[in-house]
């Protein structure tokens, strides 16, 4: 046995092929890279959402890195962002970097040597897991807004059952950035003692006006672009502008404008890399954003981004400590937690890691708190590997 | 005599009829305005323009409080942001409140009882200025896109050409906020001893790529607005998402995410004031945004939008220091600055605040540098006229 079918008997699973019966989501993009390293958990049915109604033979798709002990306590569950996939690292069946490529493997900061890891794409997505652009079994149709309204306490549940489904009671630890570390917060809130440690990073205990602000705009781009068509586009009909003007929302506000005085500064547009349209892209940061659009439109589907956008939006642990965010907090138990944030994040800002890691300690954790000053912004977890990764590896060599 | 016909006789310039003969721009929304006090100053013909292009019978509006000394040495010049008009305060001919009411006027911070103060709408706009929805004469259809490459050193030099108009060859102060204050410095660059003070705020030596990406992102949910039509838009078929968008993003860098945190915090909409659509406002900081976007579209014209913003990110004083911003600051004369700034700005931070008052202090000029920790971030000095108006009083008490 290699590779899957090793680590799916070490798990007690069955392979791939049971879940060929399931439903398959709307093909995506990403289904035709050449490895493909996801597995998928049938949630179980019907699956109740936070907010009324249900679903049915929904799914998730999660990939594993390392093996899972005998004593089954060496598990960490990953929480992503609003838009990564399971993919977080190359492994064996998919050889593709991951987006945390660097931070997670064999002898790397996480090292999967150690560690069982297990990252999942979050209910609502669309990179394998059931969400909007999922077929509803009860039409054939794809759900499109008939989807259930999405809440970041439904990502946490469906998670919940997965690592429930992989035989593991207690996590070793917990790890969420941005949306992920919000979601990890609703996991901590509504499954107590379900991780001994947590790791939080650049993320928030409730939505903050500002973020709600930044993600409404971005949804309004894509309503407001006509090809949305209420959630009814295709692929030929697909709302390129709105999601193109979404994308660069999201990366000026997970930057900093700190970095970019450094990297781009004024620096203008051969005249040949220039488009004649009138008021077209004459500055180098005109076509960064550009091109992190391209990569972004298509990959994505809509429905989905407004989804998830709006549960982040949501998103107040302070629902479980009586509207209080502090109270909440310290009613989560853990042994340990690490809370990570980056001083020129404006989105998810400072003092939001800082409420976070106070709640914690109020709650009986020891808490590490580290305000890092990478100029990176929001995304500084994935681009300062060597800062956030010494700081993981180190809360994790403590365990 | 009374209100402008005392003051026209005053400057010794010929009354409001002189002006009706000049084409009218488009007519614009505050043209039915009940009061009226804007005058209209014609530019040279040709007036040149810096990256090419001519125009022809063009003209500024603005506006006056005080009286002109008969030494004529009491005149400050005011260039406002990229969208107000002329009419910063209320006088006899318009009393509906001013863009900087409470900043302006008979014993205010800039009292009108010393200072003779003109507001000029800058060249480009839409507020009487001649701007891409003016009529060119060459065709007697409005402009569009064929109005040439607008910088502010085109803003600067027509008004200039207003200043000599009326008399005045040296500013007792030259004023600037935001956008403006890029403005000022072009005019003191291109116009050496045009003014013995000036006051800075909020503003930048140059555009940087944080604040160029922001304003490429509202130009590019204009453009892509299909109803833009190129420019070639109408009442009918006006731009209206995308001019949303632009204004909703500029208010969100305008403000600081601290102000809104004590202002809306989590705060929902009443059920009643909901509508239906999908992914509709839920927050209160949704409404406000909608509020000021619905203020400001069909207020402004969409391509005049284009134009200034674009001119702001081309806007670098280097260009007049062989590249080097300390270099052009330097070589600007005056007697004294203030420089004002604030912590939260976001668009045009502190830093590039700090970086004007060093280049003119190195210039020769008794500079007084103020950081105000105003929450309200960019904004701030349209709203925090306490503080900004103390300290210009104060500046404008020693000159």
């Amino acid at each position: 046995m290699v590779g899957e079918d090793r680590r799916m008997a070490s798990l007690g699973l069955a392979g791939p092929e049971v879940y060929s019966r399931r439903l398959r989501a709307l093909p995506q993009p990403d289904d035709d890279a050449m490895g493909d390293a996801r597995r998928y958990f049938d949630l179980p049915t019907p699956f109740a959402m936070k907010r009324g109604g249900h679903l049915h033979a929904a799914r998730l798709a999660y990939e594993t890195w390392g093996e899972l002990s005998p004593a089954r306590d060496n598990a960490i569950l990953i929480f992503t962002g609003l838009s990564p996939s399971a993919h977080a690292a190359s492994n064996a069946e998919d050889p593709a970097p991951g987006w945390w490529e660097d931070m997670l493997g064999p002898g790397k900061y996480i090292d999967t040597t150690r560690w069982f890891v297990i990252c999942v794409n979050t209910l609502g997505s669309c990179k394998g897991s059931t969400g909007a652009a999922s077929i509803d079994p009860a039409t054939g149709e794809p759900y499109r807004l008939s989807f259930p309204e999405l809440t970041l306490e439904d990502a946490a549940n469906a998670a919940n059952a997965l690592v429930h489904g992989l035989g593991i009671t207690q996590l070793a630890c917990l790890l969420g950035n941005s949306m992920g570390g919000m979601t990890a917060l609703a996991y901590l809130a509504l499954h107590p003692d379900s991780a001994r440690s947590h790791v939080s990073i650049s993320t928030a205990p409730q939505a903050q006006p500002f973020a709600i602000a930044i993600r409404s705009l971005q949804r309004e781009a894509i309503r407001l672009d006509p090809q949305w068509n209420q959630g009814h586009y295709s692929d030929e009909h697909y709302p390129e502008a709105g999601m193109s003007i979404a994308r660069k929302l999201g990366v000026i506000t997970y930057r900093s404008a700190m970095e970019w005085v450094g990297r781009f500064a004024r620096i203008r547009l051969e005249s040949d890399q220039r488009d004649e349209e009138p008021f077209a892209a004459e500055f180098q940061i005109e076509s960064y954003l550009i091109g992190h659009a391209r990569r972004f439109v298509r990959q994505f589907d809509p429905n989905s981004y407004l989804y998830l956008s709006r549960a982040s939006d949501w998103f107040d642990i302070g629902e479980y400590g009586e509207g209080n965010v502090a109270n909440a907090l310290a009613r989560i138990h853990l042994q340990r937690a690490l809370v990570i944030g980056v001083e020129t994040d404006i989105l998810f800002p400072l003092s939001q890691q800082q409420e976070i890691a106070e709640g914690l300690r109020t709650g009986g954790a020891h808490v590490d708190f580290v305000a890092l000053d990478s100029p990176q912004g929001h995304d500084a977890f994935l681009v300062d590997i060597a800062r956030f990764g010494a700081a993981i590896a180190q809360f994790l060599a403590r365990l």
